[in-house]
């Protein structure tokens, strides 16, 4: 097939999605040849149209087709409340509990000094500025509890503790339904240090 | 993320892929948001470009951008033995030996009842009319040794017989470099049934 050149093209286009490898690569291809008109226009045109529509939101940099996010533009969201998130699919997480009433800032990644990404390179300014403006009591940092995320996680709170701004951290634990004994030491001294009171 | 519309489209469109499921899927629409204009351009130009470019071969049906494929068109192959195989993929395995010569035949396919895939369903008129034409002395019937493979290469060895032309089979037995002791039932009494003098 090595001469078919856009069959070619098409392989190296799907090599570049996350985590798909050669041998995907080509059953990906070989599925497009087998599309019929209606269905490829289907498929190239959900992709351009995404990327055209979708856009951050003005306010908190999570994904939506308007200017507002539909959590920002709720008036029954509590604004004084904000949680930190890494990307817009830790949105998702949180709104499945039904607990969290207030709003989110989503930083489109961590800081990671090894991979050349700065506090410049994720949304860290747009979060300080909001800060400004609004009348916010606290900031939950709920970025992911590896040492990138936690790295993120006291590098912002840095930032807002001088602005007078209360700055909270998710808890660490066991997570529930889990088994003690295939914890790991980590996350098990983790939870020894967080007890509380029954 | 269950508003974005055009993201969910998105991400129906990635699970309509082979062995793509939802988390794969957000992960490729993720990806696509985050390309540039550039690269989105590539990405469904290469799609579109696939489709409307790539047909089948007029001879073998190959895959090809031209008429005829670059087998059927090169003078040096020995158009008297077909090599009938399952799909072009197959054709990029017999060409890595750089020992057939012959000219092949893909199917696209084999007959499957269970799935509702007859004999018109694949390409075996194509390979039948193509046998009255020319000067054919061999056909080796190239499906995979799978059950649907083999009935397929049953039924279409019954219609070329009649017609005078030898049919010849792959020869099933140890795959070069396998281990006896991990060889399968099946396998090992086929390669039992061929043995061949030293």
């Amino acid at each position: 097939m090595a001469d078919i050149v856009s069959l070619q093209k098409l392989i190296e286009e799907f090599r570049k999605m996350p985590s798909v490898g050669l041998k995907s690569a080509e059953r990906f291809a070989y599925y497009v040849l087998g599309l019929d008109d209606q269905e490829i226009k289907s498929l190239a045109g959900a992709i351009t149209d995404a990327h055209e529509k979708i856009h951050t939101c003005s306010i908190c940099c999570n994904l939506t087709e308007g200017e507002k996010c539909d959590i920002c533009g709720n008036p029954k969201r509590d604004v004084s409340t904000i949680c930190v998130v890494e990307n817009p699919r830790d949105i998702a997480a949180f709104e499945r509990t039904h607990e969290y009433r207030g709003v989110y800032h989503v930083l489109h990644g961590v800081m990671s000094p090894i991979n050349g990404i700065g506090p410049n390179d994720i949304r860290v300014k747009e979060l300080i500025s909001r800060l400004a403006d609004d009348a916010v009591n606290e900031v939950i940092m709920a970025t992911n509890p590896t040492a990138e995320g936690e790295a993120t996680a006291v590098y912002i709170s840095k930032l807002i503790k001088p602005m007078g701004i209360k700055v909270t951290r998710l808890a660490y634990g066991m997570p529930v339904g889990s088994d003690l004994e295939y914890a790991d030491e980590v996350t098990l001294s983790r939870a020894l240090d967080g007890r509380q009171l029954l």
